[in-house]
């Protein structure tokens, strides 16, 4: 536990009211004086980052002082090692004086103020010191002075200490987006029978050695988007919603934040080993792209796609040559239109650097494994398991071919199928240096956002399918023991499972309060009816065989008996509790038009079933992430650094130290 | 992975319709003849238990048979170690014959049938082996043949291979009713500080090395109550609902079940050890009951506070002469009346052997240590942390003296004060031969039954700060590194928090769907606000004075900004996501009659918020258990028993092995 100086708290907590709550003007900045990175910020011994410093004026508002309208540019910034004697960040980190940078902006204090209309204004100095480390591990503390040195800032910074030595070749990370334990409970549920309260297969994560429990929340909010989640797994730095590989700071240039250094960033500049990103998700969506693009917007999608080929261009920065291996959807960010960056081709601009492009399964399964490797299947996300193993005529109704015909997309690859010819790939070009690979089951969180329960539950067990995958590809390669495998999530939603229903009694109940009745609780709840064949399949442990042998997933998406399952939070929707059978869910529909955002339920979803009126804003289309820990499970090297209960920085800083990524002097 | 032998697997898979879904015949058996421990049974080598062997004979419903309308009372049944030959049950444990037992019983296929009155009606024959126990570690099968040897069920049994090696010299078992990974996510934002996504301070329980989940289902249903999950934390066996260290049989006697020996009675059996039973909860509940009770029906709260004293006797049973502490609620079940078993006076049935009796706080904390102890400190369950400590007005308003006067219970004791008055009786009585100690946070549970989240987490708060005086205890009297420390749960709720609340906003509201617009998800969820000092306290990490020092609980339960929490199954309620400062909550009422449940909003309750309507069926008046694998957190001796993912029966397993208590061999 990393307590911060006695000082610092109390500066802190004395103005934690000033940057409020619903709305904050800054969230890493109680304070009108804002370091970036803040206080409590941790740093890998040799990461590169970015430093900005803001002062701010509100003209308006509570925080408003009266004659102090405009902020002091006349600011300084030092810094000292703790012992040490505090510098000039500049003299410290022998840079140039950085130019002062000037904005405004507006903000609302509150919901009263918003529905009033009423910003409150804000005009900001400041600058920004770029490309720096931190090398020696120890406390450093930043002091920002201001207003003629009466005001003081402080920022106690831990540089960790982690010694630079190897412990594995190849880390694995598999990330189950917005996956929680309840999940994989109600996913073990439904794809693996139990004979009398005892299991008789078990997931491939049930078998894991080693479990942690890790903290998701963001620096400035407790609960996180996956993009400033994303970012505090990769970089050791927790960030706020919506940013990626950056601290947000109050400027309206979307790619000028303070930038942090991630995992594969790391990796490429120190070793040089082999990258793989791998999403079930459009590429350019936050899980994966934090792990090239520093931007405080998730959105900027075009430019997104463009660091993962090029980096940072803007400004000085760690370098970067492009990933072995990009496997995802989004095609619409790499045919040449409105979504690609620049309007360019960005399938070209990748052929150009040598990379194979592959847009289907066959394709993908038939190419060389000695080059690297764009793979984009489909326009938007990918199609999900349920959809493409169950109910395949779904995949023509989507027009997302990913060549932009707007034609189906009918051979897409599984999550499975991207990660092993991932790794086939990124064990082709690094069998010596080794390799980092990110993949990404994003469904399970997009399908649980619209009440999607079955597609949610079916791209986990895909996860876990594909994990077993992996680890029998790494033992038949002899690379079990060199390979960190660690499976994570990045946030949770509030789902669980409470009993059955009887969707044959559901149905023919003619009110919405007597169709309650055929929810069955406790005793009632019975057996999973998800993992019995039906009457005209094989009994026994070879009834998933329509899948493949020693395949687990349910052999009867559609029983009789389904799951009493929901959220804690929710739109406004109807339920039947049945398998939708047509592609994913849409729970709510704007009953007003574009500009009004009025949600209500879609009047063709769950038909037969029973209103529910959600607790969210009526803007809500849709339910949203929760606060819970998630699990982490690791095997392999360096699982005792993922044991208990940790911060989500912490799954960086155990990455890092397992690849021998920290440095404690310049090189 | 325990694998069933495939023929097994095959018999039961193949009926598994027959014993129905929302209703079962007997969850235990899907088809006619039914072995009691059943097929898939784990044990402890030397573990007492009872067999019971069933014959169905259905009259009508879908299971009917022509011309079989009586239960062959023929049947016989044999066992086998695997690789030896069978022998029957009677010669095998040298027994004599059991006499024959018949009764009929009638269940509902469907809520079709339920709804229609047409119950199936079965008849049975049936023989009970009683207080066995099977040595030598391996793998057994139970055959039952009946209607001349035509049908066949089998039971594989496995004999763990446990070796009596004694590991740790005592056992504290700490379980949080109800409690889940997201509860304690919720507990630590509103108990400690962060400042920039670090917290400043953590839970014991987040500081412990070592954590596993387990697996809550029952036998026979995915959802379980209390009940049958401690039979199986407790016993090693898994249950059914409602039944407490017993399989649940189908005949009418509620205490005939075949019953299995639970840690409690091993451990006075075998080593003479200290046994404490501490609870917040009535101490008849299911929780600390199924540590010496042996019933179907948890409901039998005389009897259960019997067992308490005087263990089984109503059959040939393993010894018991009563707890060294029993610590909690439920004085309906001793002062002399309706309530107490015979009508008898308990208090003066335990003072007769020699317990110290005492009914509150100020007698608990005086009292000598070198007795045992019995402390009943209110009627039904004890006061909540919330009421003792922040709403003391609160306790004035029960009339729950443990007396039965009718006063007021004003001086109760928390569940820490408890646990380390146990922890010192014990160890005075048992410093050479160690102790169990069982101490339940019940309220977690009940609390979030009521949706009261605020009580909920303020119990949860409570156990951690519990679990934390408990190590500081152990330290002190230098058996930290003799004992193994578990804190666990028995199952869940699906709870979660997804945001804040900005009450004042919602207070301002005048219709449902503009209160929902206080909701403020991701970024607009800010900072906890459970941890600012209200302005006339003071700042900084001792804000929590109000406590007692360096304890972590809220310091405002009433900010204007709440969380955004709830569950995912509920009945009407309504809701102002505030604290209820009167007691705990009551969120739904019968809008009928007693004959007649239909539960709908309680009109008192929240009335400044809006209404969401329930999932539950109309006769819920609050929410129920959930799916979820819980945390267990271990520390001490042993911790590698409990790692990973696993059974909610490993817990047994795991603190038998721990404590040596398997026997190979008859002694």
């Amino acid at each position: 536990m990393q307590l911060s100086l006695k000082i610092a708290l109390a500066v802190v907590a004395f103005c934690v009211h000033c940057s409020a709550q619903t709305y904050q003007r800054l969230g890493t900045c109680p304070t009108l004086g804002c370091i970036l990175p803040p206080d409590q910020a941790d740093f890998l011994p040799g990461q590169k980052f970015d430093i900005r410093a803001e002062i701010h004026a509100p003209l308006n508002g509570s925080e408003a002082i009266r004659g102090y309208t405009n902020p002091d540019a006349n600011f300084t910034l030092s810094i000292e090692r703790q012992g040490g004697s505090p510098q000039s960040v500049t003299a410290f980190f022998k840079q140039a004086e950085p130019r002062l940078e000037t904005w405004n902006f507006t903000w609302y204090e509150d919901l009263f103020a918003h529905a009033a209309e009423t910003p409150s204004q804000v005009r900001v100095a400041s600058k920004a010191w770029r490309n720096v480390a931190l090398y020696e591990p120890g406390q450093y503390i930043a002091t920002l002075r201001y207003r003629n040195g009466s005001q003081t800032t402080l920022a106690n910074w831990t540089v960790r200490d982690i010694a630079p030595q190897q412990r594995a070749k190849n880390v694995i990370m598999f990330i189950g987006d917005g996956m929680t334990t309840n999940m994989i409970t109600a996913a073990r549920l439904i794809g693996h029978q139990q004979i009398n309260g005892k299991y008789q297969t078990r997931l491939a994560l049930d078998q894991f050695p080693t479990l942690g429990h890790q903290m998701t929340h963001s620096i400035d909010s407790f609960i996180t988007d996956s993009a400033n989640s994303a970012t505090a797994l990769y970089t050791g730095h927790k960030s706020t919603v919506n940013a990626l590989g950056v601290y947000a700071d109050s400027s309206p240039n979307k790619f000028d934040d303070p930038k942090v250094e991630s995992i594969a960033e790391l990796f490429h500049r120190l070793r040089g080993g082999g990258v793989g990103i791998v999403s079930t998700a459009f590429i350019a969506d936050a899980t994966p792209a934090a792990l090239t693009a520093h931007t405080r917007d998730r959105g900027q999608y075009g430019a997104v796609v463009d660091s993962f080929i090029h980096g940072i261009t803007n400004y000085t920065w760690t370098t970067w040559s492009g990933p072995d291996v990009l496997f995802g959807g989004g095609a619409e960010q790499f045919y040449p239109g409105k979504g690609s960056f620049q309007g360019k081709d960005y399938y070209q601009v990748f052929a150009q650097q040598n990379y194979t492009v592959v847009q289907n399964n066959t394709a993908l399964q038939a190419s060389d494994n000695s080059s690297k490797h764009l793979g984009i299947f489909s326009v938007s996300n990918m199609a999900k398991w349920l959809d493409r193993n169950v109910y395949p005529a779904n995949l023509n109704r989507s027009k997302t071919a990913p060549d932009g015909s707007n034609a189906s997309a009918i051979d897409q690859p599984g999550l499975k199928d991207m990660t092993l010819k991932a790794l086939e790939i990124l064990q082709t070009r690094h069998s010596d240096d080794g390799f980092f690979l990110m993949s990404e089951a994003a469904s399970i969180d997009k399908m649980m956002h619209v009440l999607d329960y079955d597609r949610a539950l079916g791209e986990l067990l895909e996860l876990d399918d594909t994990v077993k995958a992996t680890l029998a590809w790494l033992e038949e390669k002899g690379e079990l023991n060199n390979t960190l495998v660690l499976v994570t999530a990045d946030h949770g939603h509030g789902f669980d499972v409470m009993g059955s229903v009887d969707t044959q009694f559901l149905n023919a109940q003619d009110n919405a309060r007597d169709k309650r009745g055929a929810v069955g609780t406790y005793q009632n709840s019975g057996h999973s009816q998800y993992v019995v064949a039906n009457s005209s399949a094989r009994v026994g442990s070879d009834q998933n065989l329509v899948y493949g042998p020693g395949v687990n997933f349910p052999t009867n998406w559609d029983p009789r008996y389904t799951l009493y399952s929901g959220l804690a939070a929710f739109p406004d929707f109807r339920e039947d509790y049945r398998v939708n059978k047509n592609g994913p869910r849409i729970p709510a529909i704007n009953i007003t038009g574009f500009d009004n955002e009025d949600f209500f339920v879609n009047y063709v979803d769950a038909v037969t079933g029973f209103i529910v009126n959600g607790t969210l804003p009526v803007s809500a289309d849709q339910g949203v992430h929760s606060l819970t820990d998630v699990p982490v499970f690791t095997r392999g090297p360096c699982t005792d650094l993922f044991t208990g209960v940790f911060n989500s920085i912490d799954v960086f800083y155990g990455m890092a130290e397992c690849l021998g990524l920290s440095r404690t002097s310049p090189s």
